[in-house]
């Protein structure tokens, strides 16, 4: 029979092989493909972390200029997807918004026959890598500013620095971009976290690349996962002073509600993602002269501590950070998607290197047997 | 350290508990909430087995009428949906177009704060399986014949009749609107399936109802789950005679290709909706005067079980009896998500009451350590 091992939510349970990423294990406690993220997130590029986990190994400067203007060239959005964009009402989350153009360009573009062509899933996570940030802002800018961004920026190779171009209709300050790259880069990958594990799940059923990053979408919006970022800035944004944080969180903590943006399900002690964005929320509290963002965000961090033992994770800096920019808290989740396809995509293809498909088995709490009733005679 | 138990896949490991359905246990080797699934095949419409699924137990007179009310109440697609449907190419598969069309909707109809309201999950899921029918039927005629369907039919409550209707222009007869019923019954539930599981992790995020399902959708799509009615299909259609199947079964045999429709994770000696969906396409195939199909597909059963004791799933019957109904291969998969998206909300309504986010560890097998290299020093 079946059992549960080390509780619900298959916790410290092996689902599988990955030569991706490990998590809380040797020196900085996240590595891609070996490479520690302080490493990463101080020295690469976004584009340079996403040849290493899709292509497999860090690019020479060849390969990584033929990269980038790959990525350049893959920009541009079908006009039928902008047409359906179009139709997807401002009130949407902007997470619905993603998943539905990453499932729309599957129907427009499909993956066939991956099984025998390997080079059709790298040419589709390339594109969905390339078109992702434009399919949100796209959106985002079209039903909130009416406006139809221009989704090529010939000028901007960096999608970090794409995004910002598109949102915010101006190339952004080198501070901004160099922030964005390392958020990219922090977001790129994470072993089997949940939205991860759904994408591996669907390839396990063979199924197509559109359908699994579709999938990872869904599963990153919920709360628990992705969607803690935006769930933590909203928190934050209307205390005004540290102390008043302090009162509120003591308050949840008091009423044992979840605070967003703490805790870990493989980290114990600290996220090492957590050292790097907060040292750069900070940079960008400076810069735009923020006078308590930042020292609410640190007195959570603080309190926190100091009353459950509870880390801030990657997404809790990330809040700050991403507000101090200008962006929407909406659009906070749909950039770690813009990053985290790159992951998604390497767990796909590496499943499918060596498949079976996923499905666990359940323990049974219902009734043992249920004797059937004519309709007449049920209350 | 995690450790792979029972080979990959997570095969035989448990990832949760479940009230709602035992595969391979006691009786008929498949239960609903404890009923035989004989017994509900036999005597249950899909609506009462939908009802069963996910308001937990058999509808009595008034309840079945109301629901069924309801059902029919909620079939209309919104305009935007349909222009949507529109946009999407005649070459595109209807597992994509369904997978859409579900995400879609949950930009138009989004399930919100639903940790409040279970009733919104309820509606939802409702909601789901009065429209996924004519979602997929919809694009289909107009794309192929380019008729705009009625997505009503107030003549014809059952979804298994709506169907029909809506493919074919006409109520079907009541032999094909029993063996779709039936079918229905079928694919209704599995316990934890991959395409269940994949809705399973999304919910444990906290995500929305539609991420869940289109996540299900996308899983469901892989030709080693749902896809398989339609590669079976695919395989056979080209046999017009016993030798001619057996002949070629060797062949893949003795090429070590997977023969899609049969063997599966769970039963080892056979399926038990196998015995069910066999008779109705023998039933189908005396009905339609057919001279070949049957015979093949009972050859093909014949061969796989004397040479590797492997036995027809659920798909293999399913696709000869799709057929004999006139229903286009493409469309098989679908007809599954029309009836699985019960089984998927139920499992949804069931992990968010007694959530823990799913996310497991996994075995690394990559580089221990990485070291950073300039660019100029790589080759
Ligand atoms: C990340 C998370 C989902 C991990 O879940 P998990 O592995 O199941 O962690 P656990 O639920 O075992 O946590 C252990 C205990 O700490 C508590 N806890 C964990 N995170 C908490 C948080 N953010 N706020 C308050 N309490 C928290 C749990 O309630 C649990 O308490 P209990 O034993 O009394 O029930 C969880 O920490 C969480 O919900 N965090 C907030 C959402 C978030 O920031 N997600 C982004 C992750 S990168
Ligand atoms: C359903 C299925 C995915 C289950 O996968 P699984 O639990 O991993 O089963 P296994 O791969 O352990 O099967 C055991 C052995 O039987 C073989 N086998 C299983 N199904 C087979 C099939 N349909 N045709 C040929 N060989 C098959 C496997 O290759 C394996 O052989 P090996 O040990 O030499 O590698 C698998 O049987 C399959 O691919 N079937 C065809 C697709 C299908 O009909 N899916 C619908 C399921 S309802």
């Amino acid at each position: 029979m079946a059992k549960v091992l080390s509780g619900a939510g298959l916790r410290g349970q092996s689902a599988g092989e990955t030569a991706l990423c490990t998590v809380g294990k040797a020196a900085s406690g996240l590595t891609y493909r070996g490479y520690d993220i302080d490493v990463l997130a101080d020295k690469a590029s976004f584009e340079e972390v996403a040849y290493l986990l899709l292509y497999g190994k860090l690019p020479n400067r060849t390969q990584l200029h033929d990269y980038e203007q790959r990525l350049m060239s893959l920009r541009s959005l079908p006009e039928e997807l902008k047409a359906v964009l179009e139709l997807i009402p401002e009130s949407a989350h902007p997470m619905d918004v993603m998943r539905t153009g990453c499932s729309f360009l599957g129907n427009l573009e499909p993956e066939l026959a991956f099984e025998k062509k390997p080079s059709l899933a790298l040419h589709t996570a390339d594109r969905l890598v390339a078109t992702l940030p434009a399919m949100v802002v796209y959106w985002y800018r079209f039903t909130h500013d009416g406006v139809r961004v221009n989704t090529h920026n010939a000028n901007v190779p960096s999608l970090a620095g794409h995004f910002l171009t598109m949102l915010h209709d101006k190339e952004p300050s080198a501070l901004h971009t160099q922030v964005m790259n390392a958020s990219l880069i922090l977001y790129a990958e994470h072993e089997f976290n949940a939205s991860t594990f759904t994408a591996r799940v669907c390839a396990s059923t063979l199924s197509d690349m559109h359908s699994c990053i579709t999938g990872g979408i869904g599963s990153l919006r919920g709360p628990l996962h992705g969607g803690a970022n935006e769930a933590a800035m909203d928190m934050i944004e209307p205390w005004k002073t540290p102390d008043e944080a302090e009162a509120a969180l003591m308050q949840k903590l008091a009423n044992k509600e979840k605070v967003m943006g703490f805790g870990h399900a493989i980290y114990s002690e600290r996220d090492p993602r957590n050292d790097i964005i907060k040292k750069w929320a900070k940079r960008l509290s400076e810069d735009v002269g923020d006078d308590h963002l930042y020292a609410v965000s640190e007195r959570c961090e603080a309190v926190m501590w100091r009353e459950k033992k509870l880390f801030c994770n990657a997404d809790f800096f990330h809040a700050s950070a991403y507000r101090f920019m200008g962006i929407p808290t909406k659009l906070f989740t749909p950039i770690f998607v813009c990053s985290r396809v790159t992951g998604w995509a390497a767990h796909i293809m590496e499943q499918r290197a060596n498949n079976r498909i996923i499905r666990p088995s359940a323990d049974y709490i219902g009734p043992d047997h249920s004797e059937w009733m004519d309709i007449d005679d049920r209350h």
